[in-house]
């Protein structure tokens, strides 16, 4: 289970923050995220981490709908963006949503912070912690969130996906 | 478009006949394939590769239904066969049949030969070009069968799945 907090912060801010802690730098990311037709709380999105030259299909079911930090996750690599968006689009599903930003990925003791520069949106933080124990995964994120000097205030329970629908 | 003739052969006798050619063998494939409920002229299937360590998902339209030569495909790599499987079904897609073989590739001017021992079937002889003018293709594809010795009489005009579901 991917177990994850979403939080509002100013991306350079937090990211002195992050580094402050002794978190390491696991990569850059520029994602472009197309998101297809399936109802709520399951996610269909195909990635593509253009920098990198990868490409991901990913299949989510939220497990606390609302709040949304808690998904079961599957996903592959996939070995061509475009290839895997049109085979999904003969079997049916629509192009929904788009969403398009640039990550920082930092590591510390098993959590995983996601700094997320989204198009339209702004700066976002997710902590993420893979654990089958949702209730110590979300102690350790809140433990270091307070660190980052962030609190329930910050907390984003909205989706990328939902943020970005109600621009249009 | 994949234009592909597939013929009834004896593998041994077949296989002297190609490499005789001058085809040389591209590689040897140990392959699963699980095709999902996806209606006929429509083909949805994920192969595993063992020998390999490789997965594919694949998606096939037949343009000439009945006949099952001439196919539109879209093909990406996965990185894990059964992580791609659990997304089918969790998308609502159901597992149909399960096609096993022995594969060998071999190629010439740009014809690729398909030797394959089908599990339950025997051996299979796919002859394919890759074209979008699909008379040349079907000339190629014919006047290298001749020099195999097939002719109409080995023409097999149904799809594995079918001949695997007709025996169950």
């Amino acid at each position: 289970m991917e177990i994850e907090v979403k939080f509002r912060v100013d991306f350079e801010r937090i990211r002195e923050k992050i580094e402050s802690l002794g978190a390491f730098l696991a990569g850059e990311e520029l994602q472009e995220d197309i998101y297809f037709s399936l109802p709520y709380p399951r996610l269909l999105r195909v990635r593509n981490v253009s920098n990198l030259g990868k490409a991901y299909l990913t299949y989510k079911e939220i497990r606390d709908p609302g709040r949304n930090e808690e998904f079961e996750e599957l996903e592959v690599e996939v070995s061509d963006f475009k290839t895997m968006v049109e085979i999904l689009k003969r079997l049916g599903f629509e192009e929904d949503v788009v969403v398009r930003k640039r990550r920082l990925v930092y590591r510390l003791n098993g959590i995983t912070f996601e700094l997320n520069d989204v198009e339209g949106l702004g700066g976002f933080l997710d902590i993420e912690v893979i654990s089958e124990d949702v209730e110590d995964a979300k102690r350790k994120i809140w433990e270091v969130a307070e660190r980052l000097g962030l609190s329930e205030n910050d907390v984003e329970p909205r989706l990328y996906r939902e943020l970005i629908e109600r621009l249009s």
